[in-house]
């Protein structure tokens, strides 16, 4: 058993230092002085500090990373590595939190009420001595449009997964059981170079595959069963996703092969229409009218994509109800599926960058039919 | 590849039913009509439903599960599984939450404060037609003595964890990479019959090894390495975990030696007077009298241990500031460990049930000097 050299090492940096800014300019609108981050994936995002227990400060001028000992080393050498003027402080059990000395000049403090708990709000409003104020989703915006060393990342986590499946694919045949190809798809994922798998993988066969998000199970796969694969890698925090489908022992004729080329359809028309300034819910109508077309409209029974990155749902959604459009440097996921009980399911999902006159595939595993 | 015969088969079933009673019983001192349940293990617990979506309305009379499509059939279907008397009400978007009906004649109704957001909190707010009151453990404290059902869970997931480290434990090597060891192990869980890995798997050597919370690397292990391998499966929802530790090439003499023996000691001392009754800080004082004897006060940095089952830290913690004490059906680990940078990291662990005279363990690889 071997790793590969770290893939990260052979990657182009994130322009991390630069984020802070961007926060700060939303500040005002926001109607805050300052905001406590406490949500780890913008941790992250802001600093390069990867640890599990991690709250960051920033206001006006200062950014301070709060962590426990744990993280003594660890934090300042990823601060320093990112190049971002954060300081960092080691907190223990039974010292003063820090917190409040932070907040005596700041009339009003944002807390990310997406993820912090009521119990964590309560415990906060204690100690700050500052009014504390509901926000969301103010990093998380800053996060949808990717830098190039943020491409590259999920570029890397796509490719670990391509590799993974054309070693494993071979073995999805009849007799084989869901959850010993997940396994193996996710063991050849750590072992071409992922961290770890980007979310728990699926692997649906038969009548499984009908549920749009089964977990892999002790079923073994019989010849003509739909099976769906849905899967991805992490590299240096940022995460792939793909989903690939086939029936076991060959596409051959009849409803299966008709419900596998026409999500494939459904999918390629949605990508044809991806770029920047398209509506993210035009893209979800587009894979929508060819399922209607070959009356699957009620079997596709999600939305269309989503964003992809440290995250493996972020900003943007791509749904009917989506309001807003794509810009340049996104990274979303389409993923048109069908799922029919009795018959089973079909999803076809690759990660694509958003470009200014199209996109760009970032995962490449070929769909065959 | 095969995997055996589902491993829950074989096992005594839970006693889930009567939870509920339970539950209401506390419902006059915490001050609700109802309690409106949105933790994920808290509603599996209480309903046996797996979904990753679903929350539970559970007041004075009724209990409803409120999910989505995608758990149309699965949530009726465990319910009934569980023996459980509860209505599943499949909600959809745009439909009006069925919430406020269900709150009409509840003057207060509790929620979740210690895992439900601040924003899905002021949104239940606007959706209940009854007071929001803040609660906090009313199921987790049930949750921390188990049934024979739920022992029997954690121990075939330990079975499991002690045959992968069988499998894996001779490539514990110089030369063999973290990285690999963690992947290797996770595999053999996951092909021995593991739903999955109970959580990211530790195998820290050398220098990572003294760091409490390593994350597996690319780093070889070295001859004379300090090895820390913390790991369990899952089964059935249920954790287990186990820590060995070990050195690369044999034990030898010297400072790594004695730390070896010395939290070996420690955590023997700490389980030797684990029963019911006694109180949990204790436990915690057991082993860390032993550790301050050696010399090693100072590097043992964490709790000694703490509860096991549907969460892989759940209650009673082990801490010298735990107030309470042990009772026969917790399920516990003793997980003393010292961490000297410079020369390296132990922690010996295991999991075990608390019984009227003292515990019976439910972890059993080896623990060799």
């Amino acid at each position: 058993m071997t790793v590969p050299t770290p893939i990260v090492d052979a990657l182009p940096p994130m322009r991390v230092a630069e984020r802070l800014g961007r926060l700060r300019e939303q500040f005002d609108v926001a109607g805050i002085g300052a905001l406590l981050v406490t949500t780890g994936a913008n941790v992250r995002y802001l600093t390069g500090f990867s640890g599990s227990a991690g709250s960051l400060w920033v206001d006006g001028s200062r950014a301070v990373l709060l962590t426990d000992g744990r993280y003594r080393d660890q934090a300042p050498a990823q601060v320093a590595s990112a190049g971002v003027d954060v300081e960092v402080v080691v907190t223990g059990a039974g010292q003063p939190s820090p917190l409040r000395t932070l907040s005596v000049h700041v009339a009003e403090v944002g807390l990310e009420a997406g993820s912090i708990t009521w119990s964590e709000q309560r415990g906060l409003a204690q100690v700050l001595d500052s009014e504390a104020v509901f926000t969301e989703g103010l990093i998380e915006g800053l996060r949808e449009v990717k830098d190039d060393g943020e491409v590259a990342r999920i570029e890397a986590a796509a490719a670990v997964a391509d590799a993974a499946l054309a070693a494993v694919g071979p073995t999805i045949a009849a007799g084989a059981v869901e959850a010993d190809v997940a396994a193996a798809l996710d063991h050849a994922m750590r072992t071409g170079g992922a961290a770890d798998r980007a979310f728990e993988t699926i692997v649906a066969g038969g009548p499984n595959s009908a549920l749009p998000h089964a977990r892999p199970g002790p079923r073994p796969l019989a010849e003509g069963d739909l099976v769906v694969c849905d899967f991805g890698a992490v590299v240096d925090g940022y995460r792939s996703d793909m989903t690939r489908s086939r029936r076991v022992g060959g596409t051959g004729i009849g409803p299966e092969a008709e419900m596998l080329a026409a999500v494939l359809e459904a999918q390629a028309a949605g990508l044809a229409i991806v770029a920047a300034g398209v509506p993210a819910a035009e893209v979800d109508a587009a894979c929508r009218a060819v399922l209607a077309e070959a009356g699957l409209a009620d079997a596709f029974s999600h939305g269309t994509g989503h964003g992809v990155g440290l995250d493996i749902h972020e900003g943007p959604g791509l749904s009917s109800s989506a309001t807003g459009s794509l810009r340049a440097g996104q990274v979303v996921t389409v993923e048109p599926g069908a799922y029919v009980a009795g018959l089973g399911g079909v999803r076809w999902e690759d990660t694509v960058l958003v470009t200014d006159d199209g996109h760009r595939p970032l995962t490449g595993s070929p769909k065959v039919l």
